[in-house]
């Protein structure tokens, strides 16, 4: 009997719908991966057409539960689900055009929430990982607003490959540890990967794995959409744990010859084997084709929270006015109120007051004017929090179990899964996540960087001890390739502030940069202020900027950024006692300056020698210098030493800088 | 009663000399670490004196019990150790001179065999992952040569956030799959990170959690020694499985106002704490006094095992010359023999052939001759076999478990794992591993890739799919900074060959630099082969040279890597057409590039008009275009599209270098 022979169609052909779309857009694009889809096809069916609270007409709706597709490879799972659940611009073209350039339909799923696409994924482990940020903003704006306005899941849908990246076990075991109750994690246990059976590699048992992170577990038959029914609505009324769901799979359900193999993994079935499929699943179809009365039925699961969001936009709009406010501006993801002020007031204090703070003490200065000021901000730092300097006076810990009111994460020694939980957080909004590390662990955390940065997040890294400067922990903890490293990443912004003035000001530039990640570069070690003459104008804005001008002409122009700018100063004073007119240019960040007019960077660049100091490896910066500048930095790796000691080791002094100059005159 | 006063030392009173000088060094140095060795006194007392197998005088005998000190912030543990057992260049004055430029003794412990040190620790996670890779690479080489030279134990101290840090599930997930039962973990429970008690952040059952991975679990006290001994000599007698012994420790032990506080994690105890704690522990010894009646001890225990050394020396001299050679062949890091002449030969084929492969084709084929021939090299991959190319014919799997005959890993989707267990078993020695992933995922192993430079061991990195060459993935799996990212990295060579003879020629390079690890940068897509004409010489190992001169005076020169080679091989084709003489340089590696002789550089390079070409960002380039140079590449994230599409999206043609180079004549 065919199932489409009844009047309502039954979840197993809705799944239907999803394997053929799946099957049909890989086959078109000569590439992708069916196999995923298709054996999820009956888990995500149950999820969207019973649970998932979502409404394809408000995408945005900030109560919506949260969807991810961790395993992103299997993005015609989540590009089927939009188009048959009816958002309108996910049209059955753009499933035609599957990773055609310019559709809405790439390899992987990109963040889009218009599209019921909550986050880029695509590289394992970070989507589950993410759904941990989201889940745990959900509450800490729940603890705020109330349940009224917050009150959702966070679901996710991961793979074996998900879970056996190194970054899951940081974002689960922290999941476990807050309790975070309303997140739930179907896993898609289909024992096959690329290489063949998951036996060539993975024998885990993930369950007990979750279980040892304080995690409610569930095991049940993938394709028994009771079964998984009942699992998840189990998993709602956890109170107190996440819940794993393991789905016991087969990867390519339906296809009869290559269901249960690496085959359909990350390949077209051929057009033998979707033939076959059509027949096995009763499919007749064309390529494309969803009949009505399917497309009906799933259309109507999209129009099941309709309710919901009305019920909930009345709430909102019986709130007090100034609730709504707060609740708009968190949500907005704009540049915070209050930010300018509380900025320019600090920097007059600093200009007056002339700390010879470490950048991180002053960045600790920022954020205890800071932090009060905007409730939207949530710290942290990967068991670093002394060193960092992230946690704000009067600021008490979220520490979850029940309890979300806290402002300051801590994240233990997780520094890649801070890093993604903070993008969660950001994505979810609601929220503005910083995080501090050492600077050296920018290194673990770089997957979560660069997809920050390629979702347009706002996620601001504090990385302390940036350079041979933290001294004696020496070579693994000196960074001297990470700011070269962290330049490279495109849409991100790295600011390495110079003084506690320009450490205000960058802290400035981060939370207004609404579309891009900002890692903040401070140093372990004291540095003189500098800019003590005070100016409302955020003069690190512009990336670079003239900071003390030639005396007489300009011949040299010296070029430095955070510690090492003192250091050109130094190096300035005694060019000038011998009569070489000398700039110092400050350049917090690359990126900003990058993008300033050609006659703005003329004019900071000058046009005689130009030396550049930085302690840190000189890749990139021969863009800056030319060819006839020098540079004075390092070459190689640090040492373990106080730092006084090595600057002078490796020639990291202002007569370096000196020499240089007076070399090319 | 004192220990002291009978006739041996107790082993409390040995471990006292590891707390007195712990504790000295620290206040000695004014920065430091005294809590871990503090409080791990007791287990590693127990762990040198009577199951250890090393000879401080034999230090890098081959067959040595490895021991890798994961919390490398405990440094003085390692270091009073060395010095306690007699490691003849670990003197007093070293200790002295803990955290000093020069020393023997930095912030944190820098790989030396000959001090006992077998890997540079630091950055959480690596130990106790690198040393899954030792203990593998220690059955590896049991199954080549027997249990005569090879049968030996891999012993680790972690500390909690060794634990909470990603890497370690993946290596650890796959220590328990593999059933590396020779590998016997010491977990510090002391329950005190920096920002406070592990509570804060980490709740986690770990026993429960390396039991779900297949491990053994055995609980003790960390301060009763009979316990640990037991605890020890269980884990010995494992058949199968990989042991994890929590040894429940009190961080500090014996201060007695900081004792179980964060206050000793990371800062000297202070003198007046010193003080009592001398008192408490009954250490009436001056700073770095070590009584004689317990140096000797500690002496003894460092010649437990001259015994099994000279045994193990009588074993050798009496092999057979042909498997002497061959271990020591192994053991001894050098350049495969037999290297040269499988290079030579294939690169004479491919000239010949003229195969148009995808530069991971060409490995594959690389592959495929030299795996036979090197019976070191121990192939792997991620999860992307099928993909990297990086199983050579006809070679059979480590299965594990018993079984270590094969000659090829799989990793799992583990990529930091991966990295981290090819650096333990160039550590270990033996074996020469290389493992492959796609480019993009160079982020997730990046701090292991670090360590491996750092350390200067020769791990070899295949990269696949190292750009938007890689097409319909999209960005998310589109290397675009990771060139840029990865020729940051001190001591690291990153290789992008341009053709098949290329690719032959780096794997050559790789194999060569025994004190550097590499990064074969491979295309997924097809490029045809450029070195046609056959020369023994390996060109690539310049770094950079001129495959085709300009015809007539050369007045541009087309600078190019990897798959862009074709490009500006196009590109000059044109401009000659049009009486441009000009000339395309390869760079497969700016590192050995940069390493050249001005004079060799400036006759590469040319004096006429510079084109980069490099479907990447810009970053680097600027100093090999100068300041009239023009670069043809990336400038963002890519696009999920067929590759062809793409490059032309983007700009990245022929066309676009022909335009440069004629905008600049």
């Amino acid at each position: 009997m065919s199932a489409e022979t009844s009047a309502q169609p039954s979840l197993h052909t809705m799944a239907s719908a999803i394997r053929a779309l799946a099957m049909d857009a890989v086959e078109a694009a000569k590439s992708g991966h069916p196999g995923m889809p298709m054996g999820m096809a009956d888990v995500a069916t149950v999820l969207f057409t019973k649970f998932l609270k979502f409404d394809p007409k408000n995408p945005t709706w900030a109560d919506r539960d949260r969807f991810v597709l961790s395993a992103g490879h299997g993005s015609m799972l989540i590009y089927s689900l939009a188009y048959l659940t009816g958002y309108e611009r996910m049209s059955v073209d753009q499933l035609r055009n599957f990773r055609q350039l310019g559709s809405l339909t790439p390899g992987h799923p990109e963040v889009d929430p218009s599209l019921g696409i909550e986050m880029t994924t695509g590289p394992l482990g970070q989507g589950v990982s993410t759904a941990v940020g989201m889940a745990l903003a959900e509450r800490i704006t729940n603890a705020r607003f109330g349940d009224d306005l917050v009150d959702h899941f966070t679901y996710v849908i991961a793979s074996d490959g998900d879970l056996m990246e190194g970054v899951s076990h940081e974002a689960c075991s922290l999941a476990g540890h807050l309790g975070l109750n309303r997140l739930i994690v179907l896993w898609d246990d289909n024992h096959i990967s690329i290489d063949g059976s998951t036996d060539l590699s993975f024998t885990d048992d993930t369950p007990a794995r979750f279980r040892s992170y304080g995690w409610n577990t569930i095991s049940v038959d993938g394709h028994d959409t009771d079964a998984i029914a009942k699992a998840i609505a189990e998993a709602q009324t956890s109170a107190d744990k996440p819940t794993l769901i393991a789905c016991r799979t087969i990867i390519g359900k339906g296809a009869p010859n290559k269901a249960n193999t690496h085959g359909c993994h990350g390949s077209p079935l051929g057009a033998d084997e979707v033939a076959a499929t059509r027949e096995a699943i009763g499919w007749t179809h064309e390529p494309f084709v969803v009949p009505d009365d399917v497309l009906s039925a799933w259309r109507a699961a999209g129009t099941r929270s309709a309710g919901a969001f009305q019920a909930w936009t009345e709430r909102f709009a019986g709130l007090d006015a100034a609730v709504a406010k707060q609740f708009t501006q968190a949500v907005d993801r704009g540049v915070p109120a209050g930010l300018t002020d509380a900025i320019v007031a600090l920097k007059e204090k600093i200009s007056a007051d002339k700390p010879s703070w470490a950048t991180r003490v002053a960045s600790g200065n920022v954020l205890d004017a800071l932090v009060p000021a905007i409730p939207e901000m949530i710290g942290g730092s990967a068991d670093l929090t002394p060193s960092n300097n992230t946690k704000a006076k009067n600021t008490a810990d979220v520490k979850g179990r029940g309890d979300f009111n806290g402002r300051y994460m801590r994240y233990g020694v997780r520094e890649h899964g801070m890093a993604t939980v903070m993008n969660g957080m950001a994505l979810h909004g609601g929220v503005i996540p910083y995080g501090g590390t050492f600077m050296q662990f920018a290194d673990y955390c770089r997957p979560a960087i660069r997809l920050a940065a390629l979702m347009k997040q706002r996620t601001i890294f504090v990385m302390t001890h940036d350079s041979i400067g933290l001294g004696e922990d020496g070579p693994t903890h000196q960074p001297v390739e990470h700011l070269a490293a962290l330049r490279a990443i495109p849409n991100l912004l790295v600011l390495r502030p110079g003084d506690a003035v320009e450490t205000a000001e960058c802290w400035q530039i981060a939370l207004e940069a609404t579309g891009t990640p900002s890692v903040l570069a401070l140093t372990r070690q004291n540095v003189p202020t500098l800019r003590t003459e005070h100016t409302a104008e955020n003069r690190s804005a512009r990336g670079a900027y003239v900071l003390a001008e030639a005396e007489g002409e300009r011949k040299a122009t010296i070029l430095a950024t955070g510690s090492e700018l003192s250091l050109a100063m130094e190096a300035r004073k005694a060019l000038q006692a011998e009569g070489v007119g000398t700039a110092v240019v400050s350049m917090p960040s690359w990126e900003l300056f990058a993008a300033q007019d050609d006659a703005y960077k003329a004019s900071v660049l000058g046009t005689g020698v130009r030396v550049g100091v930085e302690a840190a490896i000189r890749l990139g910066w021969d863009r800056w210098l030319g060819d006839k500048g020098a540079f004075v930095g390092m070459t190689g790796f640090g040492e373990s030493a106080p730092y006084q000691e090595l600057y002078k080791h490796f020639g990291i002094t202002a007569e370096a800088v000196v020499a240089a100059v007076k070399a090319r005159l």
